[in-house]
């Protein structure tokens, strides 16, 4: 077959769509071969093996869904808008700022494999060893060795190159790019419908079909027709609560730094001259020297086995941490601002005179984010604000039309918190030794904040 | 503190309700110390590591829940039942058939522990290794080692053998039993609706709470008001078309037969005469040699870690078959019959010829179950019928009152298939070496079953 | 604007979509203005104020819904049918069995019109004045006095003649008449998922989308690809239900009943000599003598008003009717058999003793239906049967590939009601004078069935 | 019976429950006789045809729930809250402040009750004529003649003058009072719900569960629990969606525009001198001399009988009007403010030279209200604000606790609208006669808004 053959072969619909059932979505249409390709690959076959939520699960029980379920939903979500964009909006002649339908390719392959690069328990991986998932994703869809990048080469020689960019954000067709990266693109709107769906929160649960049906490209790339403020509002508000009561979750974030602190300390014994603790599957890593190989080949599950195994493990804290992260048992943790900041040294100095070594055993971590925000040529990331399009063509920025909307603006929404174990509050052994720290500790803790103890 | 204070401590309420959020039932209130303290075992949150329905996550991708969101789900619905006949029928006098709340503790511990005893990828593993996850569930419960016996201790010595013998059918309150074993029991609503609801098969949402509340206590056991005549009929049907759907899918039963042959494979070589390959975790089973602690280090995630390692084994068999698994590659399969059976011998041969070991490569497997059975004393498994109660208290079985159940009770659903390599269908290298092979093989097969060619 | 145009104007999609929202489709789109100006005309705006399922709002009280939502939903069914067809089955030269687009207004017209000739609590007022609601749909869309015969001919003159032959079942393309009338039609489907969305009942809701994914047209119209075949068994499973828990629910039977006595006597007093009772809206109807002005004033409310006002009547029959019937004070009933038929004269004669006119206040009523039948030459009711395509084009017929259907089908399912004054059973007033009655009677009854009494 | 024995046998409990089915709240619970024969009286099941959401429906087709549903759903929700506070927080003595549940019999009926004197299409209605629903609740209640005072006597002489009392605000626990009247009561979480339900709207969904589990009695009345913030914090959000996007709808306030219109016409031609006009069963209320029957003999069937039958008036107005109103044809509206609501009368009278009579054919309606806000002594509402308990007892009102609730506390939402014919902007007929006053009307309105034409 020719290349020109191959292409047409690739990109053509299939004779009958391949359908997955999606408890989210209700259908996923695959309708082309490159993208049933695609999801047969090792390297997608392997985000089965990744949890969409990290350590959430451990939280909200539900939510096992992964990052699996969320590609193949991102990308059936670009599907649609295509089709509402290829129905309503046909490009007529080039510059008219209408959807031109032979980029649909791009933008579903785009969308499948955004997330294609991220590791186990992705963010915590990322923050612990500095690997980063983007880059990771541009380089399974370029790199020679790929099965990705050996399916995404049949439709055309710098294919890879160029589903690459869109995730990249570089691609010059600005409806591609933000259909996958905007404040209202397929990526988040997935999310939120999936981990809403699985965590059981309720809150996510905005409609889609109305945001997809008032959802119209321009020459700027997308924005929405006015009379759908509503749903795009209720959209924001869906995100925000979202955030607060699952992304945020205190619990979830507490197992998150057990599980840092965890991999932390494995890395020291590993690096430690003459150690003879070398687990094998993540040495690379701990070396800072793997190939993508490497990379692909630790999941979830490979970090849970390590951990099992560690359970046992002869160092005190590498067995005591390992247990924890399995057992479900989190640190406690409470809330601190400017004003109590200054606390925290004294208390990490009364947990490790009770036998706690601090390093391991208490963190801080902040968790903020914006709900919306408008455009700031300033910000690190700049994300397209939304647009309203009303009848006559004009554009209107969406906190200026909507009251809601504005009262939420740049708002940053999150908390810090002060994370410690339990047993400074429920102590289960040495209770008498201990229990004046206790009771010292105790003072600083008021309703989930730190407090300046009154004095005596 | 006493046993008497602590006895009262475990089974007295808790001040408030610890919730669980649960996308299927909503919430999940604990109001106990004692269930608190088996969620919080490490034998408990175990379950999180196992998937409820093993490969049929590679079939329905949102079906990754687990064991431990089952466990709550049957503990949970339990609690619903207690709550309704402790309010619409409780015991006035022993003997008079109505319910005695004092055993809702029993019967709670009962329903969160049923499933404790699974093990990885369970009935694959079962079936392998014969192991037996009944059993094992009352070793967990009843031996000294675990901290699930040390909880339910506290209740009372004797606590543990007597939520041991409602698992095991022997206990001698029937209502108790029938709640978590019966062909309407809190385990089977709760795998229907959670298994409907993650792989979004939409057919197994009966009912729930109208049955719940024409659920009643009676001398023998538990049966239904007369009037809940449909919602049971309507349950019936949401099972069938589960098995029908879900449970007996070609797919997962073919990716079940690559896991089972992979794990045979695997045992083989470890147990061979001074074999090196020996996976640690996995000896003691392989062996037919191991301690409860042994079984239970070993859950989906360190199975799948060692098929990631296996992918790289010398072994080209084991090889293969771990990254078939991995990589979701499944079987064929075509459905045979007492016609049809004696060709597969002949099939294997074809299969041989062509490269493939038939030990490894093919398997037969039959699924089938009955929605519903009237009680027959020659049945292995004895299922108390369903009876009705009318208004005089009458008892009516279920399939005299509903011509739907009437259809198809005792009725055996399901097939019987025989699995190959896809290769066998689509070639993928040696096409010319061995096409004449594939032709003749493709002979036998027709629409998803096997036949008998014609004669030329 | 000359015809040309004009149709075209009528038939091409509308610049944006007119969306309805709609609580059990998610979202109408009407896309062509010949729909949006036949949603405008009185005739089908009145569709508001006639109740779907008439007097079984009285049972399950969220049933308010109208044929004119009902109706939206068939025209939405039947659009989502076509885009279906027209995107994967695209005809692509004469005869060849594919769905030809150009068919697609008068599919949509016929679906959005075909109950328009329902009348007030239509199956009742039928039955009693001989209206027939199938011609007058015939007549509204053929009658030249009508605004949607004038919007129709401006598609073209012979359009409301074609669209009426659809509904007639008398059009040649057999995929149009098969889209509104069959064994699984746009009408079905949507009044199961609306009739279950607003009566709570739980029991209709099937897979649509996949219904209407597996839907394909061919020579003989309209058939399904065997891979959806339990999704077509899950669909005829709910349509059985439904008719068991909503559509034969005895309450509602009940209710029909008072109903139909109660126009029944008003009738016989407005035809009276010299009456003076002649309530103006109903005249012409019971005068049999009426135009289609005169049927089309009626609705719901109308013969509402008018039992409000004979609650005041002198005539003591129909002024106990109209509060029984407003008041909701539904007859009791009993099933009764071939066996038991001949006990209902007797207990008339203890009715009449107890001061009830058996001709107002007793009745029978027999609700059969067959929730799938095959194809019988002999059949009043020819419905098609339900025929699944495999992948080699041949069809084969839904009971041959389903053990559950086949155990259903051609059964009759429901029951034989008598139904009798409550007061027989709870008497309120002259309870002594007829005591000895309604002991005597209540000897017949027993668990809902009429009995033979024993001999004493 | 005596009265002691006749309360108890009033407010014990059913032996088996009275179960509703209702698609919004599941099941509805009947437990006691008193309940179950209030529902059956005749004034209770008049609510059965007065729809909630009055002319809504006609934006919203699937709106057609009635205010009987909708009282019951109140009482659902009631009895919940009650079952909670009795089962986690009984009294234990006297002031307390904790749940005594002798009040439960007394808020059920209050809750169930609290809608009962709304008349047909109500708020236009009482707008028009004067009365006042919730007056007449209290009459209905206590006045001598209806049979839900004869019902409620039976529980206690007291009894009905107590169950206005709670309605009425005037009851002295204030936790009963709160249960039916505050910003989050039953009435208004039902609502949310329901209408929510059955218009499709999607934004109402709120947790009813959870906030049902952190509601909680206290001294001053109802709180909720701190850890159930955001559940609250979402509530409010619904709230003010919903009132965005239903309850403000501009389609539905002009269909209000022209019902209200119509009404007054009707009135002025009854009472005008010498008139023949006499609709007998308005005559009443528009002569403002009507008992408590004539009222209740009133509903949205009436109403709609009437104007079916003055679509045939000789007024031409009142025959348009009504014809306007049957046939949906919605008065167009635009936007005004401070600033342009000096062009009112210019465009009022540009409109009445095209023939309309501003007096019938345009109006201003102005629709505020306030999502959430904080106790203020001046307000005409006293709406309780919302208290959150912390672990220690504290309270704190929700707007300090809630970001989001703070951005969007006290402010107004809503807007003014000017209505007018449609045929301002689409004339249909005397086109050219007209044509120079619709470009000069056309000038003044620019997406949905009023405006200031530019100067040429």
């Amino acid at each position: 077959m020719n290349g020109g053959l191959l292409l047409r072969y690739y990109s053509q619909p299939l004779k009958y769509d391949k359908v997955f059932r999606d408890p989210v979505l209700g259908h996923i249409y695959v309708e082309h071969q490159v993208i049933l390709d695609l999801i047969n690959t090792p390297e997608f076959q392997r985000l089965r093996r990744i949890k969409q939520l990290g350590t959430t699960s451990l939280t909200f029980h539900g939510a096992e869904h992964t990052r699996f379920s969320h590609s193949l939903g991102v990308y059936e979500i670009t599907r649609r808008i295509c089709d509402n964009f290829q129905r309503n909006y046909p490009t007529k002649e080039a510059g008219d700022g209408l959807w031109d339908d032979s980029e649909r390719i791009v933008a579903l392959c785009a969308a499948l494999l955004h997330d294609v690069g991220h590791g186990a328990y992705s963010h915590t991986f990322e923050h612990i060893f500095h690997t980063n998932h983007e880059q990771i994703t541009q380089q399974i869809i370029t790199s020679k060795e790929t099965e990705i990048n050996h399916v995404l080469s049949q439709v055309g020689p710098d294919f890879p190159e160029r589903v690459a960019s869109v995730i990249n954000k570089t691609y010059d067709n600005p409806q591609v790019v933000q259909m996958i990266s905007s404040q209202v693109d397929a990526d988040r709107m997935d999310y939120l419908l999936s981990d809403s769906y699985y965590t059981g929160a309720q809150y996510g649960k905005f409609d889609l079909d109305r945001i997809l049906q008032v959802m119209r490209p321009y020459s700027g790339g997308i924005c929405f027709r006015a009379s759908g403020l509503h749903a795009i509002e209720y959209y924001i508000v869906c995100r925000f609560q979202m955030y607060q009561q699952v992304y945020f979750h205190p619990v979830s974030r507490s197992m998150e730094v057990i599980l840092s602190h965890l991999l932390m300390r494995a890395k020291e014994l590993a690096l430690k001259p003459n150690s003879n603790f070398k687990p094998s599957l993540l040495m690379p890593i701990f070396e800072n020297h793997y190939s993508l190989d490497d990379y692909l080949q630790i999941d979830d599950g490979v970090l849970n086995t390590y951990f099992i195994m560690w359970r046992r493990s002869e160092d005190p804290i590498l067995s005591d941490l390992a247990k924890r992260f399995l057992n479900r048992h989190p640190f406690k943790s409470a809330k601190y601002d400017d004003q109590t900041e200054f606390l925290i040294p004294k208390l990490q100095e009364i947990i490790e005179k009770a036998g706690f070594n601090p390093k391991y055993y208490t963190a801080t971590d902040n968790s903020f984010d914006q709900p919306y925000d408008v455009y700031d040529p300033k910000s690190k990331h700049q994300n397209a604000q939304i647009e309203l399009m009303e009848n006559d063509g004009n554009l209107v920025e969406l906190s200026q039309a909507s009251d809601l909307v504005k009262a939420i603006t740049g708002k940053l929404i999150g908390d810090k918190r002060f994370f410690f174990p339990r047993e400074m509050l429920k102590p289960t052994k040495n209770v008498e030794l201990f229990q004046p720290l206790y009771d010292e500790f105790q003072k600083y803790i008021d309703n989930d904040n730190l407090i300046i103890p009154k004095e005596n």
